[in-house]
């Protein structure tokens, strides 16, 4: 699988033209992606990042880290996905940095998400639906969530996100609707973000493989 | 307008029911609500606060403050706004401790909103409508309350809540339908909370004078 994932990063490289910003975002995925951005790391101006896991990884390599409020809309976003539907709406979340994530994917014009086969799902779901929740409110919106949604949140103990909140994970869900799932779940007090990506999908998914697929 | 303060604060005391935990918000007038709940601090179990500034006044009359997550559902919460219109529903945020505030409205049974006369709006929005938003995202969030809205977003510069983001203050609006405008600027990412209380309005509304009035 670890093969998959570089094959998927090193492709998203086709999508940087010169003097670029990139949006960078983070995961497994993700890190081969910045490793081979390193490699044509002069092309590029620099890096607005999703986590401190990724500004460590791009600082290593000798790119600069930009400030999003500083560099306005961005050109390009490569970040990975938990799972993919055909219609390249995604689940995000699995590594705590979905707010910063869904922050920078919108602020792109385009969206290429990398990812290995086994991310391609029909119906979103399986995996664990990702919410991130200011601590106060962790009961209330586990609460809300179930009663709302049917879907079983268990809480990610010991997370704290790079924005000093908690993780929900909630299960047993089969989302034939993501976008009104996504809009549902916004309008919880509490909710920092939902690690929905349907209102604003990926543009581009490549998946990794020999070679890789573009979607 | 102090001593309008002070008459809905103390007037809500008429809603506490002995061994209740009390939600308690921010503010001024709060903070005359606070002084009354001390002097009957023994018919009370606790309260959950909503800011560190209330949560300080309540320890000095020496009232515990529990988690919320602890407590479950309350019964009652009390406190202030910047403008209430004839349907209760409020602009919130002037002290930037929106988000607790919704969070502890929304998990409460009733919601007694305490008001000077000078509160009272036909129409929200003369008051420039607070928006908690993640640091990073304060220039996209500020792009797109602009286009979708046509308010002029101000940085509140200086200004971080307690949960660490930075407040935009949204000039310019007149909010003829708060429950959509509420729903519309949930959905961008990177915002936090809104302060307007529309879909969970005020079920009481206590204007102060002599005698005060309940609406």
């Amino acid at each position: 699988m670890s093969e998959a994932k570089r094959l998927a990063g090193e492709k998203a490289i086709d999508y940087i033209e010169d003097g670029m910003i990139v949006g960078v975002g983070t995961g497994s995925t993700v890190a081969y992606f910045i490793d081979a951005l390193g490699r044509i790391k002069d092309r590029i101006r620099g890096a607005v990042s999703s986590s401190q896991q990724s500004t460590q990884r791009l600082q290593m390599h000798g790119i600069e880290v930009l400030d999003l409020n500083a560099t306005g809309p961005l050109s390009l976003y490569v970040d990975g996905a938990d799972e993919c539907d055909p219609h390249k709406r995604l689940i995000k979340g699995g590594g705590a940095a979905l707010t910063r994530e869904k922050i920078i994917a919108e602020a792109s014009e385009k969206f290429v998400c990398i990812i290995d086969p086994a991310k391609r799902v029909d119906v979103l779901g399986r995996f664990p639906l990702p919410v991130e929740v200011i601590p106060m409110a962790r009961s209330l919106v586990a609460r809300q969530i179930l009663a709302k949604t049917g879907g079983h949140p268990v809480w990610r103990d010991g997370v704290v996100t790079d924005n000093g909140n908690v993780v929900l994970d909630v299960h047993n869900l089969s989302i034939t609707d993501p976008v009104a799932m996504e809009a549902l779940l916004n309008q919880i007090p509490g909710v920092v973000s939902v690690g929905l990506f349907a209102r604003r999908p990926a543009d581009v998914v490549i998946v990794g493989g020999e070679p890789p697929l573009v979607l």
